[in-house]
């Protein structure tokens, strides 16, 4: 298992004991396993030489096999404390522990202090920027799920822009585009299915609800699928039955900032840059105070993973990377257009992988 | 707002400075601001004497304040850190915390980290006891929303049962059932809707796909919908056109240790006996070996919450706590039974909210 090995080897190369994660994006990373998040205990140790173990609920502990884990697994039942199984596993081992990389950002308090008492103190230090670089780059089998993955994103916009008709609510909306989605065989939706109509397309972070369409209105869909384990994300913004001059205005503008940044993807650039320049056209349009939030996320086994795109980001775009890019305006009272595509970067530029079209839909 | 009262109450008596309290839940039954998850921080800081504050992105404050939240809200952007104006609003108000109490199963390390920083040190304290006393008794309006989210639960599975007919696909019943409850207005489901077929019912955590269904297969249905921020879980089994002896065997096995510890359920009565009465009725039966897990869970704004329902629980029932019943029997091959009620403690007993029946449903 190659993602183990990398781990081992940057153990041995910064002298730290063990690896202990957790998170259930870094488990599938690392196992193939993918299983709903619950409150009990589910971890990989990784070790600089030995091989590692996989620590999870006895009645999980088929599936984890079955997935391809070829390593020990520790099942622990309901009764039992899997950090005394674990304490016994390190001891078997005649393992001490010094040093070991932990998720920071995703351990709780409560488990890095078992952590710590189980290995008599060690110091915990960050595996979270290891795993991102690892995981930043997606192979060419991760490439091949995210670009299914966005296909379907795309098939739930249409499916929900067939679904428009005069008086419908936002969230019969929803469940059609869900339902279309389901019998396609996905594994999940990444994230709660958005739509808003009208005035509620204007809140970046709004809830679908008993809002009817009505002519003029936007209509925002922001929805994505989880198939094999990995995301997409898309976001179009459709008018029902006509468009303001207003409304065209916002609209083009977004579309200009988000395909500038779009075409300004490639290895070596700065990725604040992409936020920089996507920012500097809405500003110039007279729209800077309605663009309240960064420019996209890396995305992959997480719907918003590392990179974060926002304007202060120093680091480099790098072949193989895949993010969004989504900048929005939002307008009180009239409402707001958020245009967004998956992207991967190529070895000379980049490539949309969602491909509903991006020129202003006017439902009929 | 009663909630934060009861919390200021106790840091007096505990002698706390202050309480942070982040996790969606507990921000949620603090504020009745409810957010999907995601990596940005939100949270309470509640004080002995001060108003508390509450700590959000800058584009879900309207959001926080329209559901009702009275008192300061510091909203921040993605570029700012919102540690530093965490740090200036304690400064503002001239507090020095010496001892913070947190959700210390889920604040992480590298956020209780910074909450160190920004208190100079801080002792952090576990804040998790005294929520789930306090979530655990659920009042009158809680109670409301529960009955009204175990309905739709019911619904859903009167609706899956409906759609069962020959060769249909376990994802194709899981897409019909989510269409007809998003068409109810739910806010989503509680978790990963499951419906298993046939074997893939021994799975106690198994994942719907494309099996088929077939002559005398088991049907397992484990769902759940959230309504006003609270959820419900549901289990039923049905066969499809005709049972074996085999299988109506381990069905009314279940049936019997279910019935059993829903007749035990009063205020006062140990909930690890609850465990014990249906797992001996199991084990009596002979089926000891294939009842892998507790038999529930509390239920509330969370899908699994405390208390945890297992044998090892010295914990006594109260009034108005509502949880799961969940026996099931699982062999290898033949398939799963599993029956679960979601059940409110009444003054003296309980009361199932969950009404789908029980005897063996066979469908023809």
């Amino acid at each position: 298992m190659k993602r183990i090995e990398q781990l081992s080897s940057w153990l041995k190369e910064q002298d730290i004991s063990s690896a202990f994660i957790h998170s259930k994006e870094n488990v599938f990373y690392l196992t193939h396993f993918y299983t709903d998040p619950h409150e009990r205990l589910m971890g990989v140790f990784v070790f600089q030489h030995e091989e590692p173990f996989f620590v999870c609920p006895l009645m999980e502990k088929n599936q984890a096999k079955e997935a391809g884990w070829a390593y020990e697994i520790i099942g622990y039942e309901d009764h039992e404390n899997p950090w005394d199984l674990i304490s016994a596993a390190l001891q078997k081992r005649g393992l001490r522990l010094a040093k070991v990389a932990v998720e920071k950002e995703a351990i709780s308090l409560s488990r890095a202090d078992m952590l710590k008492h189980v290995t008599n103190g060690a110091e915990l230090v960050s595996a979270e920027e290891k795993l991102n670089e690892l995981r930043v780059v997606k192979d060419e089998k991760e490439i091949g799920i995210l670009r299914e993955a966005a296909k379907l994103a795309d098939y739930g916009v249409e499916a929900g822009a067939a679904a428009l008709t005069e008086g419908i609510a936002e969230i019969d909306v929803v469940a059609k585009i869900e339902y279309e989605l389901k019998k396609k065989g996905i594994q999940g939706m990444s994230f709660s299915t958005m739509v808003l109509f009208g005035e509620k397309s204007g809140q970046p972070h709004g809830n679908p609800g008993s809002r009817t369409l009505r002519t003029g209105d936007f209509v925002l869909f922001d929805l994505g699928v989880i198939i094999d384990g990995y995301c997409s994300d898309i976001t179009r913004t459709l008018v029902f039955k006509n468009a303001s001059d207003r409304q065209k205005d916002i609209y083009e503008t977004v579309l200009q900032a988000e395909t500038a940044a779009l075409e300004m993807s490639r290895p070596g650039v700065r990725i604040g840059d992409l936020d920089l320049k996507a920012r500097g056209i809405i500003e110039k349009a007279g729209y800077g105070d309605y663009f309240p939030h960064r420019l996209g996320h890396g995305l992959g086994i997480s719907p918003h993973e590392y990179p974060s795109m926002s304007h202060n980001n120093d680091e480099l775009l790098k072949e193989g990377m895949v993010y969004t890019i989504e900048p929005g305006i939002y307008v009180p009272e009239i409402g707001g257009v958020r245009i967004e595509d998956d992207v991967l970067v190529t070895s000379d530029g980049a490539e949309a992988l969602t491909w509903f079209p991006k020129e202003l839909t006017v439902i009929s």
